[in-house]
Parts: C-alpha cells; sequence; structure tokens
C-alpha cells in the first residue's frame, strides 16, 4: 500500500500502455483512465497490480469520482500523465465548430478537470507530477489542424499557467511535444513507405516522462521536444 | 450600395467602437455584432450608416443568420474585425472548467463561426480580411490566466490555420497581439496611478487595423504586437 | 533644412532604394550609406536631395564619421532603416567560423554600432525610429542557413534589447520579418518558375516601414512579418 | 581504451566539473578544455584519468590542433558538452561593438568550431551527441542583456541548423536552456537573500545532459529547459 501511486488519463495501444508498463515496472500502483470502460479492463489486466477507472476527461463528475476512488483504492495519486488526445483533421470547411470545441474539450479543459480533480491529493503528499503529452501542432496552426492544433495550443497553455502555479508547491508540471509518428499498427498502416526509423516508439516516450518525473527539483523542465533522429523538421 | 462592407464582431465603448468609427470614416458601411441587442443599436445609432445586428459568437444559428442579414442589407461583406473576448481571471484554484470552456468558445470557436459564415461572401468578392484582436496572453500561459490565456493561444492557432489556408484566396487573415491596458474608464478605475502614456488609445489600435486591410497582397502580415512605448516587456 | 531626417543603410536596387524613395517622397531629407561608396553616389543621384555617404557597417569609425556627417549636413537623425544584411550559404561543412563571424558582424554588431552612432542625435531631438529589416530565418536555424540564420537571430535580440530600453524614451525600434523572396532582377533569375505573385515587392516592404514610423506611440509594434498572399509557410 | 571519450568544452567549478564528474563516473574517459591551460591540469587533476587540454574556442587552430590530440590521446570523441559561455553584461550605452561581437564570438562561432573540429570523428564512429548549454536569454533581449542574449540566441541557431543536418547521420545535437541562477559561490554572494531552493544544482544540470545522451534515437530531443522548481518565470 505504501507505493507510490501513478495515473494514466487516456489509455491505447500505444503510448498509454508504455507509460502504464513502465510505471508498473519501477513499482508504482497504477491506474488506467479511459473513456472506454470494458476496453479499461483488457488493458488492466495486462498489468500487474493494475487497476482501470472509467475516465472520459469530458465528463468532471465522472473525472471526480475516479480521482476520488484511485486515492481509496491505490491512496493519494502521486503522478499523472496526461494522454487524452483527440484529432478531428480537416479544415475550416471540412470540420465544424462542434469539432473545434470537442478538441478542445479533451486537450484543455479535460486538463483543468484532472487538474483540479488530483491537486487535493498532491498538495496532501507535498509534492507530485503531472506530465502532459502534448505535439508539435501546439506551436503553429495549419490548413489541416484547425481543430487538433488548436486544442493543442490550449493544452498547452493551461500547462503552462499550472506549472508556473505548482511549481513552488513542488508539483512538477511539464508539457512533452511529440514531434512525429508514433509506431502504431495504424499509423504503419497511413504511412506504408516509412521504415522503423521514421517513428517514435512509445517505449523511447515512456523513457522521457520516466524521466521528467525523477527530475530534481533544483533543475526541472517545463517542455521538452521528442523527435525520431531522422525526422525533417 | 457599392460602398464596401466591414463587420466589428463585438462592440463595446473602447476598441469595437473605434473600429467602426474609422471604417465608417473610410467609407465602408458597418455592421456592429453585439451579444446584446438593446446595447447593439445605442452604439449602432453613433456611426452614420451604421447597423447593428445579434452577435452572440456562441450562437452557431445566429451568427449565420447575421451575416446573411448583413448580405441582404448592405453587401457581402470584404472586411471582419473579430473583437469578441472574454475574460475570466484567476487560477486554476479559481475558475471552474466551464469558465475555461467559455474563454475557449468566445475566442477560438466563435472566430470559426464567424469565418464560415462570412467565407463564402468573400469568396464571392475574391479577396477579404480578417482581422483577429488578440492579446499577448496567447503567447504565454500564467497562473492568474488559465482561462484567458488558453482562449487567446487557441484563436491564434485558428487564426494562423485560417490565415495560411486562406492567404491563396486573397483573403488576409490577421493577428493583432495587444500587450498592455487600453485607454478604457474601466481600466483606468483599476489603474488609478497609472498616466496616460500608460495605455493604448483605442485609435491608436484602428489604425493598425485599418493599416492591415491596406496591405499590398505581395507584403501581407500575419501578426503585429502593439503596446505603449512606455510598456515594461 | 528643417525637414526630418531619415538614414537607410544598406542601400542596393531592391529595397533600400525603395526605403530611400519612399521617405523622399514624404518630405524627408534622406541620406544612403553603403559599403560602396562609387555605387553610393549613382544611388544618391537617383532621387532628389538624397545624399551617399561612406556605410561598412563593420567599420565603427567610418559609420561614426558618417553619422557625424550626416548631422552636419542634415540634421539630426530621426528615423533609421537598418537593410545591411548580408547572406553565406551553406551548412557546417560548407561554411567556415568566419562566414558565421562575418554574418553576425554585419546583422547584429553592425546594428549596435548604428545604433550609438545614431542615439545621441535621437536623443536630442527627444524622440526617433530604429527600423530592422529581418528575416523569418531569425526565429529558425537550419542546415543551409547556419550563418545567416545565426546572424539574424543575433540581430533580432540586438533589435529587442534595443526596443525594450529606448521606447520608454520615445525612441520607436522595431523588427521587419520578411519571409519570403524579394522582387529583384538576381531573385527572378533563381527562381524562373515563380510568377509575380510569389515575390514581396520592395514599395510594399516600405509601405510598411513607413507605417511602423507613424504608429502612435500608444501602439507600437516591435515585431511584423510580411510575406506574398501566395506564400507556402 | 575502448570507453567511450566525452569532451567537456569550458570547464569552471561549476557545471564543466559537474559534467566532467558525471561523465567519468559512469566510465568514459574524459577530456576538459579550457581557456586557461594552467587551471586546466588542476581540473583534471581532481578526476581519475582525465586530462586537460587548451581550448579557446575563439581560436580556431588551438580547438582543431586539440580535437587532434584528444583523439589520438584517447580516441574518436562521442560526446561533447559545449559549455564555454561568455557573460558581457550592459546595454547599449555601457557595452561595446567589441563586447558583442566577443560574446558572438564564444557562444556561437566557438560552438561551429568545435563542431566542424569533432564531425569527422563523430562520423566515424557513426554516431555522436553534441549537448549544448544554453540560456534562457537566447529566447528574449532585455536592455541589460544586449550582448548575452544575442551571443545566446546566435548559439540556439547555430544548434539548431546542426541538429536539423545532424540529426539523420545519428550525431545528437540538443540545446539546454538554463533559467535560473546556477549555485556557485559567486552567484551565492551575489544573491545574499536567496537560500538554497532558488538555484540550479550543477548535479542535477548534469543528470539532463547525461539523460539527453542515453535518449533513444526514436524520440530525441532537441530542447530543454531547467529551472528551479521555485523559480517565478
Amino acid at each position: 500500500m505504501s507505493a507510490p501511486v501513478a495515473v494514466i488519463v487516456g489509455v491505447g495501444p500505444g503510448n498509454g500502455m508504455a507509460f502504464a508498463n513502465r510505471f508498473a515496472k519501477e513499482g508504482y500502483r497504477v491506474a488506467l483512465l479511459s473513456r472506454d470502460a470494458s476496453q479499461m479492463d483488457a488493458y488492466a489486466s495486462q498489468i500487474d497490480g493494475a487497476r482501470g477507472y472509467p475516465g472520459d476527461v469530458t465528463d468532471t463528475g465522472q473525472i471526480d469520482a475516479s480521482f476520488a476512488k484511485i486515492q481509496s483504492d491505490l491512496g493519494p495519486v502521486e503522478t499523472v500523465v496526461y494522454n487524452a488526445g483527440s484529432g478531428a483533421w480537416g479544415n475550416v470547411d471540412e470540420l465544424t465548430p462542434e469539432d473545434l470545441a470537442a478538441n478542445m474539450d479533451v486537450n484543455a479543459t479535460g486538463l483543468m478537470r484532472v487538474a483540479k480533480a488530483v491537486l487535493p491529493q498532491m498538495r496532501g503528499k507535498g509534492h507530485g507530477n503531472l506530465i502532459v503529452i502534448g505535439a508539435g501542432a501546439a506551436l503553429r496552426g495549419r490548413p489541416g489542424t484547425i481543430a487538433f492544433a488548436a486544442g493543442k495550443a490550449a493544452q498547452r497553455s493551461v500547462a503552462q499557467s499550472l506549472a508556473r502555479q505548482l511549481g513552488p508547491e513542488r508539483i512538477h508540471v511539464a508539457y512533452v511535444v511529440i514531434d512525429g509518428a508514433i509506431d502504431l499498427e495504424r499509423t504503419r498502416a497511413r504511412m506504408p513507405d516509412a521504415g522503423s526509423d521514421d517513428f517514435l516508439k512509445p517505449e523511447a516516450i515512456a523513457d522521457a516522462v520516466w524521466g521528467l518525473t525523477r527530475q530534481h527539483p533544483s533543475a526541472w523542465s517545463f517542455e521538452i521536444d521528442l523527435r525520431p533522429f531522422k525526422e525533417n523538421w
């Protein structure tokens, strides 16, 4: 019961599971939050001692309830990896205002919901980590990313506001700018000519996330970028 | 009827009226959009030939209807100044997810609603201007601006996506980063020790907005910043 | 003798002459600085009342002497357009440390030399403008621009330091990010497939520079970008 | 003789020694480069198996000679930490063009000299790391940092150009943005009211540098920032 607790918000076959595996391997009790409760249990069952919780980040009540349940089941949360995301691809003609609003809800407002739910637990412990998985799109809007980029830009801004407020409370908020395609079955299918070197490996991203949570408080990063060595950027 | 048409979205006693006055003075037919229809008519009555229209930028149907009415009343729109904004001040403890969502709705989704409503008119004309009034907060999140900064960051991203797509169609989208306090009665009341030189004058901002709409297409700006000469930045 | 004085530092057939023409047309006495004194007189002879001065921005003594001479010939300088530049194209393997140093000397140290030479004159007048012609490369380094981009990044930093210090003294320092190819004979020759719409017109850039010097002090820009409407950015 | 070789360029009592100690502890042969050859030997003598070399980064010949000597003494270099720096503090009135040029020479041109000297060795090995110790000043110029900020801005640009070119050759170039005061005797003396939590510890910075050299090539960072958790930024 005294093992530290990590929560992965937004678990799928790629990054989410890699984060969960890494924290489990390092001795953490791991809680997996996902929109799809059925899928959730399937993921949790693959990791020793992990548990799944409902995690629709657009639902404040559900997020609050799940973090309360995690605290009573596993103890107060020390680390959250915010991996929820949503991509609606298209330009101003192809997407609706609702698409844009949905992207900002999942990426930015969801992050605020999770922060508000977990802060009392981290403050109770006297420290914590909130690592947000972002994207290069946060830094620039392009025609086909009018919704995704805005969601990520808002998310990065929220993360920065949180980092500046919470740093002095020893709660480390960091933003990871993923700049490239992640090595997933569905990404490979979309990029048939790409080779293995063209993708970010989820385990390598997990390594960076883990490293952020190990930084000495005298030298915390707010933002790091990650891309394959071959990437043209 | 052949005078060009400018729409000011978000009219209040400061910038909005200054924009309206400037475009009216330059020979434009001016439409004023505001959330508050009663106030709207009072503003419109101060400007020769101006008309007020309902303009709640969070309401897609109302925005669509107002732009349709403007076209039938005044002709196709050439220039929009997007001046809608909303500021909920406070940090993660003081604000709610709804505050954040509301800021992003007014600043970013509202901009997309207006763009979608006006694009057919600008495309019909073969050119147009969409000038967005932004803020320095778009570039950085701070503890007390968790909602405002995220709304402005998302707005800037949307504007950039629009600019990159629409430039080649001769529709000029630009973002004005206001960095400082605007000279309004309520701002003066909040900063009693400040002198006249500490504020941005709405007429000077209007001058910059007008200048953006006059740029030759071989040298368009996407982003300009504006601040008082005395500002410490 | 009471006409205001503008100095164009770095005059060639493109931007420099367009700046000179614009300020002359607006009633300024214009001084043209160039590395090549012979060429200098040929340029000056094309503009009514303009005079040429030696202007090697890498030579502190020459810059100091030319600004002293301008003051005694034409009166104290009100506006400087810093258009000196130098591009050594190539990557780390193709260029030498001397190429890099030369780029930084012309772009950044030269700007400081000119600022130091002209500041007493502007301070004497109680106001002034120093407009720096920069480039998109200031914002990002790329393999083939290791020297040019570093020179422009350093230049932008110097301009920002100057702007923040001198704004309260009513001396307006601004940085113009040129993002695209300028319409010159030699650029056209290098891009044979490009059409007229693909280039920035020097007169349009001059219009933006002029506009910066006309901004009301309550709403000064530090940075504006300029690119052709068709540019893919 | 088969231990990997790390070169610390710019060794002093703070970061430089911390980097050297870290790489030595991890099994590297360490070469220390410093402007002051006498001091150099004193530092090297504190680290098992380390050697000092003359390292005035403003002298191309000396840098080339030292890297050639390192290769013949220790073998081809795998990792360089570029820690050379120079700060001339003051504004445009207080500093000279020579101060600015000197800062850019040490920070940016020196980095290019070192890159050119070490590249053949890294290319021969098929991989390498070049970690550059930067500063927050790289991102913004301020009145009192007209020379330092420009030097760091140019340095960051050079690093970015190198990173984009060399990544595909498996040579990892990264830039570390130090944002805060480092815990050194002389910094403490300058900030008598600061507590231990207000400073970056050299060992913590060394940890971040080490981590960058361990990143999997599928997820390399170009830029990370580091600051004390209490920092107001």
